[in-house]
């Protein structure tokens, strides 16, 4: 277990002060701390913050490291499922090294924490979930990870899904994952009732991608509390993306919001610049559990996000039109302690007795960090050193 | 007058050449060519494109190098300009220094082209623009500049800025600026009457800043093309932001984009995350000239905006939802070409005959220039080095 004392850091941006960790933890936070034989780090006046938690993403997706991918397909969403499932195995794309890469350069950027969908369908099967999940064994002590079981190409439309979905959570995947009821499956009853059933026979979450916009994903939405009431699965459901949130009659909006609080449904926003997406502050104020995540990083459908949660506060916070100091920090605080909380991390904060997993950001201010984007100086996990100048302490494949 | 022999790029991401230039211009593209005695830059393969265009942007706003800006306003306009004005004495803000750190960052960004608004109002009169009066006199040779006249306070509501502006202008200010006619004045004839005067006046042409949404941003739009319909400004009029092209009703947006065609009115984005934008496509498509800019850098209004066209050709094309190679390139014509016909250089290309501004991006395509964000490896202007590496050659006070 690791002991590590740092000296000169910043927790939240307040006053300079050590941390000393011991065996994994915070042991003490304050000034001048002495501890005669621990390792010591010197934090250069940088602000502490609870290590970043990257909480939507798709670690088997990515092509970093295998040169540029030239997009023909555009931003129909059918369209890019379809060329995805055909493009993996054109391109010769290894499951395990890919979410390897993307793993470590998440680490290296502050992030501690990771929540990935991870393809199942027909013809690709079980060999992305493998990869992550050999990904995920590897890495252990450098990044908590938990697995969706996803399927991308479509559920109860494709026949055979649903059972790859059963063995994928046999397998070791954390959680269901279920993808726009109407839009992709035309069958938003069949679709969820698979989901939901998978999630029950397994004891497991839920965590499911809602791009439908408007009315329909406001039905969607209506239909997945429906189903977390019925099945007593409060506090165990997510919703990715709910653009269906950010649409603009807020009467309706708001009766929503609230029919996901008295369900505990979480929201994960990956604050989107193209589309309507769910307010930051109207989703808190409702008390529900936000995160975010950057969603595929330089794969088949996108070359634009990166692997990096503090690039990703500042999307959020400019979706968001956040600009005051004060409002920063919450884009923050929803790409770190929020996020966490989606993942069943209840209280990751930076506190004695709580694991020493942090980040330290450049900057005067915590809106500072945000706004100048790095890189984070250091990543710590478990009090063990996994990232350094946004860069991986362990090389990548 | 400037020879240069540049080795080894390839203009516009295709194959490999030379670029030859002679007293400033370029005088041959070409495999292999030979210029004895004259100096030699090696390309090493980067992507040669025309400079890049900051085509809406306020010189005499930044606070760069000032040390972090604690922003305690948020997001409301009216609060965000009465700050402003404030806090620029408050800070001891020097236009001059502050203008020449922005036009210097954006010259070693790769760009060869600016317009900028300049503040004019009541309380710090002239002080602005003479700042970057001088800016621009300094920087003949890095950077060409156009200046507006931005009455960003308001107009008729303010006594006296209707003189301010009258004095601009004939102190060297090249265009009428204006600003929300109803928002702002409350008095959208009053206001529009009084710039489309000023530019009738002084023979100069006009760009208004317009965040009015909807249909208040409509009928704005209206009143200008009307205007510049009646006093025969055809092909002189801009209008930044134009946030309410991007509202949902089609048939409402594509009438009004017929309607600026008619005028050639211009119209420059910002492709902001937070709000209703143009679409590029579609404003390309009606015909009009399509520029970009990053608005304010580092300012009381926000810490988001960097001073780097290459990254806002990143915004612009995410906001667009822009996920192919071709739609990524469209983003990065606008930051360049697109921008230049807005400030009246029509042929803004890699040409022999043509001025030797340009930009050296790395990357094997236009889109991963664009995704990966730089930096720019060589800015030139008229043959000129005047950035390397994302920095500028010359010096920032
Ligand atoms: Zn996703
Ligand atoms: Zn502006």
């Amino acid at each position: 277990m690791t002991d590590l004392l740092i000296r000169n850091v910043r927790p939240m941006g307040g006053a300079a002060c050590d941390i000393l960790v011991r065996g994994g933890r915070i042991d003490r936070i304050g000034p001048a701390l002495e501890a005669p034989g621990v390792p010591v780090e010197e934090g250069g006046g940088a602000i502490a913050v609870p290590g970043l938690v990257e909480a939507h993403t798709h670690l088997d997706k990515t092509l970093m490291g295998m040169g540029w991918y030239e997009n023909v397909v555009g931003a129909d969403l059918r369209a890019m499922i379809d060329n995805e499932r055909a493009e993996r195995r054109r391109l010769g794309h290894d499951p395990r090294r890919q979410s390897m890469r993307h793993a470590l350069a998440l680490a290296g950027a502050g992030t501690t924490h990771v929540r990935s969908h991870v393809d199942v369908d027909t013809e690709n099967g079980l060999a992305a979930l493998e990869g992550v999940l050999a990904t995920r064994e590897d890495l252990r002590g450098i990044v908590d990870m938990e697995i969706v079981a996803f399927p991308q190409s479509g559920l109860v439309s494709r026949p055979g899904t649903r059972e790859l979905l059963d063995e994928a959570m046999a397998l070791g995947a954390d959680l269901v994952g279920g993808l726009d009821p109407c839009g992709i499956d035309r069958d938003p009853r069949g679709h969820l009732d698979a989901v939901f059933g998978l999630a029950e026979r397994h004891g497991r979450g839920i965590d499911i991608h809602l791009h439908e916009a408007g009315e329909l994903g406001a039905f969607s939405m209506e239909m997945i509390i429906e189903r977390t009431r019925a099945l007593g699965m409060r506090g165990r459901v997510a919703i990715s993306h709910a653009f269906c949130l950010g649409m603009p009659d807020w009467v309706r909006t708001e009766a929503l919001l609230a029919a996901l609080a008295e369900e505990d449904v979480a929201i994960l926003t990956t604050g989107a610049p193209s589309r309507e997406v769910p307010s930051v502050r109207r989703v808190l104020d409702a008390g529900l559990r936000m995160g975010a995540g950057c969603d595929g990083v330089l794969d088949t459908w996108n070359p634009w996000n990166r692997p990096d949660m503090l690039d990703r506060a500042r999307i959020v916070a400019q979706k968001n039109n956040f600009r005051s100091d004060a409002d920063v920090e919450l884009a923050l605080h929803v790409c770190s302690t929020g996020g966490a909380a989606v993942m069943g991390v209840a209280d990751h904060v930076l506190a004695e007795g709580r694991p020493a997993d942090l980040a330290l950001l450049p900057g005067t201010t915590l809106a500072e960090a945000v706004a100048t984007g790095g890189p984070v100086t250091l990543t710590l996990k478990g009090g063990r050193v996994t990232g350094r100048q946004g860069r991986p302490e362990r090389e990548a494949p």
